[in-house]
């Protein structure tokens, strides 16, 4: 099968929403008037962001959900996104699967795929998503104020649990075990969360490196600090609140750098409590605040007894050694 | 040297027209009014497009360069691009390069950095390129119409000729195989002739498997088929106008079947003949009528008596042997 048979087979669907799809030298976009266009764009490759072994539809799932995270922290409605492939070899029942997962997603969120590239080649995916925020309304880093409080959405750690699994650093009973892995390879995306926040949030932020490297990013930017409760932690690793037995320390690890949550990290002032409560309920994605932004710089960690405690959480770097 | 120093050493610039850039998990872009957006995206993986050996610089152009020419093929002007970068290690003095070569094209088209992603891996470049085209007036593939002319610019075939001595399958003077290489490591997106020829051209593609091949495309999408006159090969090839003998079977091989010219081919009624060569010389760009389009299906070539011969040559296929 060649280039152009695979991308007819496998990746050219009419487009609904956008002027112009797959087919042309370039697809074309049209923002509603008023509207800014978001764009973000993440490279995925074989052995650093997935194990050769995943499924291929939770593959084409993930592929898409990362990205889509980024529109979610900015608090962008997704629209439509490009598809770069390199692939070893041309495997249909993998292609298959592959855009199963990417487009059952895809759809999920009436976000189309207007364009890409394929190309043989190492296993890499690379996608451009976009989406639409009305000017002016995107959630930033740079936004967050002392006195803000800190909320992460849903859990934090359990991707990190599962990597660590099969990697054999630890044994997880079977159920523990599953449930990790649907973390790892099939996130979801806070898409709802996300619109839901613009004009509550005051910064926001996807949780892809660990929740402790993250929020440095908007610490850094909004030119703060914050203090985050250790306390939180068995509350927000989803296998622990399920009974599994872990060192504390592991599960603190897990939680604040653990990486590949896919969850949101935002601030809001404390007077927007009851609308991020209710921003959360409406669109069914548990929050927990987790600490405070504070003016002096830096991340600051407090244990049980509320004292403070030296510990230092490296964010996942992709030229690192982790 | 990590990911995110990475970033800031050598790919965050502040942005001039987009509303947001590098640093926040989206770029936000806002075409002007009445604008549509642009979008095309390019996957370059090393060994199948370019050598391992190939100066940096050239390839930081090259990256940009291949999306341009996209959006010039559709009339669209650049605004701005991400940049997606696998690496198998942080060579400080190869990504120097990298970097100068892809600004310095970038700020030749006032096309800015605003968003990408780095990882480890092996050698893979994405770029995705935005740019404003008025809604309605872009460049198709899909308009081409029995009675237009066919066009390319500048010359097709050096590169490919290029890949060749490279293959050893050639043996080039050092003046022509220098630049037949500059052709294939440093091509100039038609971006400005692109732009002149919207509301002339009746459709446009930009050459990058081939002639015959991205012809086909036009024919397909605009229904329609094209005759081509063999005799205008040694006219196209730049190495043969500076009088480097060749078969003449090589000749006509390189120049339809080449790749990598990063040319337009495009079609327009005879009536805008002089329009298209006023465009042409506005921007300083040659071009060079090599057929017509027709209502029969298909692509056909006239030899130089003008008598059909029975010759197939395939596009350049990602996934072919090639």
């Amino acid at each position: 099968m060649g280039e152009f048979e695979l991308i007819a087979r496998f990746f050219e669907r009419p487009v609904r929403r956008s002027p112009l799809g797959v087919g042309d030298d370039c697809a074309l976009l049209q923002p509603a008037l008023g509207m800014q266009l978001a764009v973000s764009t993440d490279l995925l490759v074989e052995g650093r962001h997935f194990l050769s072994t995943v499924d291929p539809q939770r593959l084409g799932h993930k592929a898409l959900a990362v990205n889509l995270s980024d529109l979610a922290a900015c608090g962008a409605q997704p629209l439509a996104f490009t598809l770069s492939l390199a692939l070893p070899h041309v495997e249909e029942a993998w292609l298959a699967g592959f855009a199963q997962g990417l487009f059952a997603l895809a759809d999920a969120h009436g976000c189309e795929l207007v364009g890409g590239d394929t190309t043989r080649g190492p296993l890499a995916i690379n996608v451009t998503v976009f989406g639409e925020v009305p000017a002016g309304q995107a959630l930033l880093r740079s936004g967050a104020r002392p006195g803000d409080d800190v909320w992460v959405s849903g859990s934090l750690g359990d991707a990190r649990l599962a990597l660590e699994a099969f990697r054999g650093t630890v044994s997880l009973p079977q159920e523990v075990f599953e449930a990790a892995r649907q973390r790892l390879e099939r996130p979801e995306p806070r898409v709802a969360l996300g619109l839901a926040l613009r004009g509550i949030a005051s910064a926001a932020i996807d949780v892809s490196d660990g929740l402790a490297g993250d929020l440095g990013h908007v610490l850094r930017r909004s030119g703060v600090g914050a203090t985050l409760a250790l306390a939180s932690a068995p509350q927000l690793l989803a296998a622990a609140r399920s009974g599994l037995q872990l060192a504390p320390q592991m599960v603190e690890q897990l939680v604040f750098a653990g990486g590949d949550d896919y969850e949101l990290a935002f601030t809001a002032p404390a007077s927007a409590r009851d609308a991020v409560q209710s921003a959360a309920q409406r669109t069914a994605t548990p929050v927990t605040q987790v600490g405070r932004i504070e003016a002096a710089p830096g991340l600051r960690l407090l244990d049980a007894a509320g004292q403070p405690i030296a510990r230092s959480f490296g964010g996942f770097d992709h030229f690192g050694a982790s």
